[in-house]
């Protein structure tokens, strides 16, 4: 896509417009938050809903990304979180990726959303070159608390968007929305992880994937583990890539999760392992459990991993 | 959702309006009825369609539901209709729940859609306190016959809204929109079940169902039998409820139809055997054959019942 | 429907116009053509899209069709597109059908969309009465060129479009949205060949179909026995009828694939043994694996045919 559009961020906000004015049937709670920004609460002391865990991922998404319930035909979860995009790179990697962190002091947060494109203060954002200019923005938070001012400050510099255009969507993991917004990032993760091992980004063309729903727990590590599992050992993805055969071959079989050193226990368990160091997790693990990769060049198709859903014990 | 607004009805009607609006398209037929009410007839003498049962659907639940065709990945009937709310309880029981006795004379019909809400007379609404005031509402009726003066007169007068703003939806069981309307009707079943059992439904947050569309039958009795198969042997919930495991796991268990004493047959059978006296049938078998209840406060999961799509025999 | 409406025709210029609109997301190239045509290029050049594919098969159903990607519970192509429409006839022999012969010289295409309706110049058209007068139309075409003067100017002719006023969507076989809109022809397929096998096409009424979307392939033959494959060995659909079940249950039977002398090998393998004679081959082979017809009349519904998953052999 060309640069200097508000693309993304425009049709962010006008999603997040959307929950705004549904925002009793969503459940979710709607103020003004630090400097005038506007919070939308979809999970922090109040219910929310999946539908506002889906519309929190098609914001994470820049409008890029179809997000819906579909059906899982296997497993004991009959439920899934589908996501479709043909731009997955800007959907997945320029957006919906939490790579923006906007911690301050004891603030933890990681920014989700189109804001990134804006900012492009993250080092992926030297490969991935897509800019856009926009006067409103949106950032997607997992966390239970509003951003305090430094942080909208922060925002707001980076991104040269006034504190009042812009909006914070935030959710904790523990809540229905963050569960359904977590699970969506399955597509995310694999081109995420696509790009770690340094297939070329630009390759990549189309991305479809789905992932159970866990169903939410309201202990955070619990919770965490769950929307990790639904990835780690649920999760299907299919790309489309351009290049050779045999890099999209190579991508398959590096892809799926069950190609890292920790693959193997809940997430859960893992990451009391590793005593909650998140970053200490062989990185590798964090991708679908089963990947398909088409490579458009020669019309081959390559296939790696498996789903294991006898793993996904959600508590019944 | 907050008092006074005229949401569900709002909604009702706008999807009404675009009924009309594709009439043709839908093979539906509009025309002016007693007191100058609108009438909408899906399916008396006229074609109708599967994509009209699904508008049907979406009205009856107040605009609060998705509906929609998917697959069904067992049994032999590939396509089912698949239920979605995040606001189940007005959707369903305030809305969707045939449960307005309209009934003059020799006219026998039950009202569904969210006139039931302005109207307010049922012995649900002590325990459904929402309540709105609208200037349009909408009126789903399983029957063949347009409302006669007298009923269209009892519903004006009941809920306030003068008769030329009152549209009246109606399809017969045996039409293709009637059964895919009622088939829809596989969460609302769930959750008037779980009312009766003692549930306190403000727990209920959310809810998701899909049943296979059964094939249309042009006798009464049978497309009756056909309709609540598809939902009996054929129907799977899944809610997430507020309040103790203990009260989710019990829920689980009562819900699903196999609890009932009249589980078994076909539908039909059951009916004839009662000598066609409805509510002499136990009202327990009316619940999705499968059922999985999702505590929100422990996280926990609670599943019973199994589909059966065997005894979904519906001429071949 | 009633004639004289510019129904699918304004419904597929709207899709077009949104295509245009999201040209980059989509990843299409949009530019004047002959005579001052609007043109749409889809693939031939440009990547173009799996969504791109999706809208290009909405425009040749005249927007009387929902056309989504959706799963496939069996086999190995875990991704599928599904078709549904309550007005099967016109959206698929009406409009879809690539019947309209535009080869002028060297040019070689087959029209398909709703600018079929308006020109009624095919012998489908002494069956199908149903016509309309239109401002601006739509052409679909399974080709990597845009059409020359010649077929531009036949087109106007035909319609009484003006040449600015019509758009020409196309895309090569071997491109993603190609691959996508004739996978999505799985519905037409069946109509088409019930048509030809001589069933009363008025008497169907409703149309629900999938098949697995297949990897795209580079090589022409390859590509095009790829989608053939999707829809002769992947492919199943459930139509209703009105008329006879003994006519129902005669159409189910002759209506799957299997019923053809030249059921069996991959399509590419048929298409090189009938030297590329595409009419050469029976057209009874034209149809999904497996068809499921229900008998409004009686109830009954009539099964045959199997979709046979281990024939889609799509490299890899």
């Amino acid at each position: 896509m060309r640069d200097g559009s508000a693309f993304l961020n425009e049709r962010a906000n006008g999603i997040a417009d959307g929950m705004v004015h549904e925002a009793e049937r969503l459940r979710i709670a709607v103020s003004k938050g630090a400097l005038g920004c506007r919070l939308i609460n979809a999970g922090a002391g109040v219910q929310g809903s999946i539908e506002a865990g889906l519309r929190m991922a098609e914001i994470c998404m820049g409008g890029l990304g179809n997000v819906a319930v579909t059906l899982e035909p296997e497993g004991r979860w009959p439920f899934s979180v589908e996501v479709h995009s043909s731009q997955p790179v800007l959907a997945c990697l320029g957006s919906q990726y939490a790579g923006w962190n906007l911690s301050v002091e004891k603030y933890f947060a990681m920014g989700s959303g189109p804001v990134r494109i804006l900012a492009g203060v993250e080092p992926l954002f030297e490969v991935l070159t897509y800019r856009e200019t926009a006067s409103h923005s949106v950032v997607v938070l997992e966390t239970a608390d509003p951003p305090p001012e430094a942080v909208v400050q922060k925002v707001s510099k980076a991104t040269g968007v006034a504190p009042e255009n812009l909006t914070f969507v935030y959710a904790p993991t523990q809540s229905i929305a963050g569960t359904v917004q977590i699970a969506a990032r399955v597509l995310e993760v694999a081109l995420h992880k696509a790009k770690d091992i340094g297939f070329p980004i630009d390759n990549i063309v189309e991305g479809i994937a789905r992932a159970p729903i866990p169903s939410p727990h309201p202990d955070f590590m619990t919770a965490m583990g769950r929307t990790n599992d639904a990835i780690i050992y649920g999760g299907l993805a299919h790309i489309y890539v351009n290049g050779s055969a045999k890099d999209a071959r190579e991508l398959a079989e590096k892809l799926p999760s069950g190609s890292s050193r920790d693959y193997g226990e809940p997430f859960a368990e893992i990451f009391k392992r590793f005593k909650g160091d998140f970053y200490a997790i062989d990185p590798l693990l964090f991708s679908p459990a089963e990947v398909i990769v088409t490579a458009l060049e020669t019309g081959e198709t390559f296939r790696a991993g498996k789903r294991d859903f006898d793993r996904l014990n959600w508590g019944g």
